[in-house]
């Protein structure tokens, strides 16, 4: 790899008069400039950290790349991260992966070609070689909701684990024995955390371990309506179902609607399934009866990532944290009835 | 305003020297380009259009400046967008104004130093002096959504007259004729447009012309609750009620909901006010009973704002449309019960 002495001798420069430009200092000639910057894109340089960057010169401009802009989640946790990047003097610019690893690779090379100070990401999968390629070319990375092994960056999680232990102790508590699971992906860190959690827990407060009872789905609506068919195709009754994401809950709930009276000439009619959603969503209390939920604090991933990256981006070591959950019980509060004021009484 | 034969002057080149300079050519010397560029710094030079422009070096980038990202009007219109740039070689980078006409600004400035080839945006009110320095800057623009007086550039908008047309004429259909409306901002086009369409309807059909039935929020959920409240407590009595957005309407079922039993003591009760929503949210079925609602279609206006952005780009006209609307009548579905069977009966 290049360094800076053979851009400085290729350029026909002096050591310091490289560093100054490379650095974005102004104490420099347009000529240096030039010679320095060519011989660096010639050489393919690019520096080692943050202090001695190509990136030197900033621009107050940090990148965010989510998996769904569509999922509520994730436009809070953005909406979050841009309050707080205000505060410290930030824009955000937003880019969408669309839970789609080619996706998020493009998406990793349009933010190299831009001037951004650093990046916030929620990774698709497993594949960090794109992510080592930005790391190792100076750009400050945090990683927000999702992590991937193999990089050592700040990581602003969930406590996932504690969260479905809070939503499955609640759904036994409430008698349920036959509780199925709606999951996340497994390629996704998320996906395979809350998964390992409902087996851990489903056996610890010796729930059914009925094979039938958990499906997949890829954190979208669509698959969590595909999911739950599947559970209820496979004979399975459950009397309960966790969902691993808010936007899965809004595919379970259609499903059961859908499945319409499939329980009634079976022994137990599916009308009494209750759905609990990792991820509270601002309309789960209008619908009858409310849905009850994980809070995942999008608002705190989305402001502590940021301080973290700025804590890189200005050399300081940014710190990891994984964010409580608690539980919304809404099995007390009246059902449904959206446009009605019955629901007062 | 430099022209290109002031900055050839002051860099001491040839006018065919600063124009490959400035068109992005690889044909010119670090030297000369360096010259080129300072001095067009220096005099602020700025190139008329897209094609002769600084920007010539295409980055196969577009920004999107949206209104509110939790927004899921405006999330799903990024999506849109982003898939139509995608299909045709582009990615999209996306910033959130978050309803705020100076968040907006810096978002201009955040675009207008970052290498994009062209910004679509949905803008916030009525100061155009930002919008008319980037594009006198030769970036290519398109409205999305909403737009503003005074800028000539391609509109990708919703037929708000005729969306609002068919929720009235509905609402009357059904007996309805204390309809209350919740309006959005009037600093922003489509606030202004489905408020004027409410005002000619409504007297058009011969509902009550009542100034307490007519309120107006800033498109966001809790501007809803507040309108609501206030229609309520100023002793108006609807029956139904019309709000101009999908977060509204939001804030509006909670406000009817805390609202609770207002109309116990009261001549009317107030459950049976039936919500009427600009904007269907993917959730409009699951609530008790089902909110009906305008379709304002964001993925047309998506595909169309890319579309007409990379025609302005590569040098074609951009087309403006008015995207048409239509109604989705839930009132014959059955109600709510999200975790229930009973609904297929």
């Amino acid at each position: 790899m290049a360094t800076i002495k053979d851009v400085a001798a290729l350029a026909g420069v002096s050591l310091g008069t490289a560093s100054r430009v490379l650095s974005g200092s102004s104490q420099t000639s347009p000529d240096s400039r030039a010679r320095v910057t060519a011989a660096a894109k010639e050489l393919n340089y690019i520096a080692n950290g943050p202090a001695r960057s190509l990136r030197r010169s900033r621009t107050d401009v940090l990148g965010l790349l989510v998996s769904d802009i569509r999922n509520p989640f994730f436009s809070e946790l953005a909406h979050a991260a841009e309050r707080e990047a205000q505060r410290r003097g930030y824009t955000v610019l937003l880019a969408n992966a669309d839970e789609d690893a080619d996706q998020e690779a493009a998406y990793l090379r349009t933010f190299a070609s831009q001037r951004i100070d650093g990046l916030l990401i929620a990774p698709q999968g497993s594949d960090v070689t794109p992510l080592h390629a930005l790391r190792d070319g100076g750009l400050p990375l945090v990683f927000v909701d999702r992590s991937v092994e193999g990089l050592d960056v700040p990581t602003i999680g969930t406590d996932n684990e504690d969260g479905v232990r809070r939503a499955l102790t609640w759904l036994h508590g409430r008698g349920h024995r036959e509780v199925a699971f709606v999951g996340g992906p497994p390629e996704v860190s998320t996906g395979r955390e809350r998964r390992a959690a409902f087996l851990r827990f489903r056996d610890e407060l010796g729930l059914s371990a009925d094979p039938r009872l958990v499906a997949h789905g890829d954190f979208r609506a669509e698959s969590g309506v595909e999911a739950m068919h599947a559970v209820l195709a496979s004979g399975a009754r459950p009397t309960a179902v966790l969902s691993a994401d808010g936007l899965m809950t809004l595919g379970v709930a259609r499903a059961l609607r859908e499945a319409g009276p499939v329980g009634a000439d079976a022994a137990e009619p599916l009308d009494a399934v209750e759905i609990v959603s990792f991820d509270d969503l601002d309309w789960f209390s209008l619908v009858s009866p409310p849905i009850s939920a994980v809070r995942n604090d999008a608002t705190a991933i989305g402001r502590l990532g940021v301080t973290a990256l700025v804590d890189v981006i200005e050399g300081r070591p940014g710190a990891s944290h994984r964010v409580a959950t608690s539980f919304v019980d809404r099995s007390g509060e009246p059902g449904g009835s959206a446009g009605s004021a019955e629901a007062g009484a």
